[in-house]
């Protein structure tokens, strides 16, 4: 299994916010052994969103889209998702009783709070709700496409619930060693192309050495892939 | 001027690493004027980089490429850039002087260390080369894309040399405000269609306010709204 993720919003563009949440996503994906194959980051537009949607749904098997869930103007995502597959967005009863409950648990600290309830329970037609734990909008599941908040204590609350749907096989090895990078490469070629392995060489200054990472959904051939590098480098750590 | 981002690198994608590249460089594209449009991170294969290479390329002003030089199996960025261009890699003789003066200066530290001089010297035909303050690999320039290393410290150090080449015309403001967000949708509806600038709005939980950002290429536009939502927010902080 592969997946996408999309990141919805200007001000990861801007350079205001960190995408914390694609590298949490993407670990957990990689921790359930789903490759990811695209992060796409996109301003808040729908037409952007809803091209980048359909066309990551068409190409891999799960779409993750975060961001721009919400009531203010800059919040199009579930228009966008809606739009990608030709949907209305409808309000749904499960997200609408959802949103009555957050409202009710806040109004003590917000006595002024005006929320259309209704357009915060608003999910394309067809899909499946997905409930916010922590805040107030829901996500949802439309095809292969899993639409979650952007905050992300509220983004990780949701993809508890809809973890176990990500399901695949690719499985990684991590080996350290202290030779320079240079004098691996011939090495590196040959394991890659002996085992039919992916390598990665990755420069860890600070800890001073080099961290090796391959990966494959072959456990044999990642298994000897693995005995025949540790016989063949210097490890450290 | 408007550009896009292309971080390249598996690591990436299986959230080994957090993309701080990425929120580094739309920063300082954006202190330039310049809008970011998408950011991309792709795995380390030819096809992939090349193709969004190419796409990027002739839809945006300019495109940034990080991540991927260097001597090691999954370092294929060069070889895609200069696929993108159906261009060869050619030795550049100023990047081999800069190589070899790297690894003179290193040669104490890796006495055993044996690169292909050649290979990292190499750059797409009619590219221009960039140096690397800070270690080994080259970047280069090639019509509108710039291909920076991924390592952070040489990232930020090979940019700052090309950095005056970015420059555009966007310019943004922000205010702070206690009051909840979704009492706040019609105010930020009717100052962007009033003065047709972008308004985004973020919670900030920690520092227990609303951020709202506007964000215009029209200096004037840009000081009327900030005084149209001054008048009618209660600010904070």
């Amino acid at each position: 299994m592969n997946a996408t993720l999309l990141t919805v919003g200007d001000e990861l563009l801007d350079g205001d916010t960190t995408n914390t949440n694609a590298r949490w996503l993407a670990a957990e994906l990689a921790e359930r052994g789903v490759t990811t194959e695209r992060v796409l980051t996109v301003p808040d537009e729908t037409d952007v969103i809803a091209e980048a949607t359909r066309r990551y749904s068409e190409r891999f098997d799960a779409v993750v889209v975060t961001g721009g869930l919400g009531g203010t103007p800059d919040d199009v995502t579930m228009d966008s998702v809606a739009a990608a597959f030709d949907r209305e967005l409808v309000e749904n009863d499960l997200a609408r009783a959802d949103v009555e409950r957050h409202l009710e648990a806040i109004a003590d600290d917000y006595p002024e709070l005006n929320v259309d309830v209704a357009a915060e329970a608003a999910i394309p037609a067809g899909s499946r709700p997905l409930r916010n734990p922590v805040g107030l909008s829901p996500g949802c599941v439309l095809e292969n496409v899993y639409v979650l908040p952007g905050i992300p204590s509220e983004m990780k609350g949701m993809f508890e619930r809809v973890a176990d749907e990500f399901d695949g096989d690719v499985d990684s090895r991590y080996l350290y060693t202290e030779e320079p990078e240079a004098s691996l490469i011939e090495r590196l070629n040959e394991v890659r192309e002996r085992f039919g392995v992916r390598v990665g060489c990755y420069p860890d200054r600070e800890a001073g050495h080099n961290r090796l990472k391959i990966s494959d959904s072959d456990g044999e051939a990642l298994a000897a892939a693995e005995a025949w590098l540790r016989d063949r480098v210097v490890l450290s750590g």
